[in-house]
């Protein structure tokens, strides 16, 4: 195989309950990228379409995460990268993510498949790096792995793929405004009350045995996040006009994505997703923000060639 | 009906990782008592062996219970309870709470079983203010729902039965050394670190999974407490070198039963089980403090007509 072309996705972090824990992977908005193999060794990025980021392949998440992998499994040919974003980065949809997940996969694919899902997240992770200084796994994990995903354990890392119902279709706004990681992550607290603890973990615990046992019920009871929701929220204009709308539309429950300024809702059927796109975009269209929406599965696959 | 014989078993709350929020219940270890109708109304507690607990049918929690279920069902008629108590008080192993959901379980038989568990749990949660002024859920829904069990919300209360690995069994260790309960609390910091609490619900996340896929390593990978734990074990002698000795001898984890003295161990199989017995008593055989074990399958159906 010389030139592969593969499909990376959108991923929604923290999924409320599950601050820094939990991810999913959207089916169908996602980067397209195509890796060619090349004769000379080292990466080149030889086309970024939909965003303006960096051709150095250092700087670039996907250069830096393919040539970690070209060094490290001593490959003897190098790589031209066509990088084309289909959702804007500072979305709070796990952009850099796509990029690295796109990457590992990808270049692991030319490699005949050496690495597992796990090897290839902590690659993954290094672009991450990359992009904002961390090597933070659930955006990246819940990329690889598809499905929702837990981060159990960070050192060792140590990933679960949860079961996904197939019907939990997940409605997504982005408003197109900045708010940067950093800011949003001075405004959770380094320290929380156990009560607080107690509830986030208890719903965390509702969250999971939702999705294992397909009580849509449960997943919204426990579609609650009292530790970064609270503090967070006041960075996205409208957050609470969206979420009550997306409730009242029937959403199960609805929260930011990531560190914002997405906000994310999950609900039972197209037919209501569809509706709570519907509700959330009004309170949009009366302000002067622009916005985007999307309404799409979870993804069961992630990562995948096209 | 008029006579109905209960078995109401102990129950381990916490389980590690899920500190305030998880139990479960033991298949064999439990409370035996006996309900008996009686035509003069109001509730007389006629024998209580095995445990020196207070016959004053307002002070005794079995008593307290059955009282407030009388009256909220305007039953025609009284009762005469009997309690023989097969584990001590002070245990950590949910002694009220056996008494309690117990009661609540019999007076529901004898009324024609017009209570679901929710509502049982409740009534039994009246039985733990009686007995340490809290109304406490975790021990009395583990008893009362059998096998394990999440505390998904107290206020409203949300009770999520989590499917249990049949070959998944409990050793515990009860050292006769006396912790109060308030003691226990107090150890517990009111505030704990955003990343601590971030790894305690990444690994209730973790046990929940392995819960419901059978996965062994993860339920032991998740089996982590870095909230009570670390605080309580002082107040457990030789805690550290019974958790180690029960690792050692193949159990998935271990970690203090409820608010202690006592420790449970979760092991894959009987056979595992019965060498971590071996091993735990063997620590304490070198003190001189008194101690009981068990081994026991987690029950699936908690309490029972005998």
């Amino acid at each position: 195989m010389d030139q592969i072309k593969v499909f990376s996705p959108a991923t929604v972090a923290n999924v409320s309950c599950g601050y820094d824990a939990m991810g999913f992977a959207l089916e169908t908005l996602g980067d397209d990228m195509i890796f060619t193999k090349t004769d000379s060794k080292g990466v080149i990025i030889s086309k970024i379409e939909g965003a303006d980021l960096p051709y150095d392949s250092d700087k670039n998440v996907a250069g830096a995460v393919a040539q970690l992998m070209l060094k490290d499994s001593k490959a003897n040919f190098g790589l031209d990268i066509q990088i084309f974003k289909n959702f804007k980065p500072g979305s709070g949809l796990g952009s850099s993510a796509a990029s690295a997940s796109g990457a590992a996969f990808a270049v692991n694919q030319l490699l005949d498949k050496r690495y597992p899902d796990l090897e290839l997240t902590k690659f993954a992770m290094q672009g991450e790096v990359v992009a904002c200084g961390s090597a933070i796994a659930d955006n990246v994990a819940a990329a690889i792995y598809g499905g929702f995903i837990l981060v159990r354990s960070n050192e060792p890392l140590d990933i679960v793929n949860i079961p996904t119902p197939t019907n939990l279709i997940a409605t997504i706004i982005h408003p197109q405004i900045e708010i940067k990681t950093e800011d949003a992550r001075k405004v959770v607290p380094t320290q929380i009350d156990l009560k607080t603890a107690i509830s986030q973990w208890s719903n965390v615990g509702g969250l999971i045995s939702g999705l294992y046992s397909n009580n849509f019920d449960l997943i919204g009871r426990s579609l609650v996040d009292l530790v970064a929701e609270p503090n967070r929220k006041k960075l996205i204009p409208f957050f609470d006009e969206v979420k009550h709308a997306a409730l009242k539309s029937g959403a199960l429950g609805a929260g930011i994505s990531g560190s914002g300024p997405s906000i994310f809702a999950l609900s039972e059927g197209l037919e209501t997703a569809k509706q709570v796109e519907y509700a959330i975009a009004s309170v949009y269209k009366k302000s002067d923000i622009d916005f985007s929406t999307y309404v799409s599965q979870i993804s069961k696959t992630g990562t995948r060639i096209q």
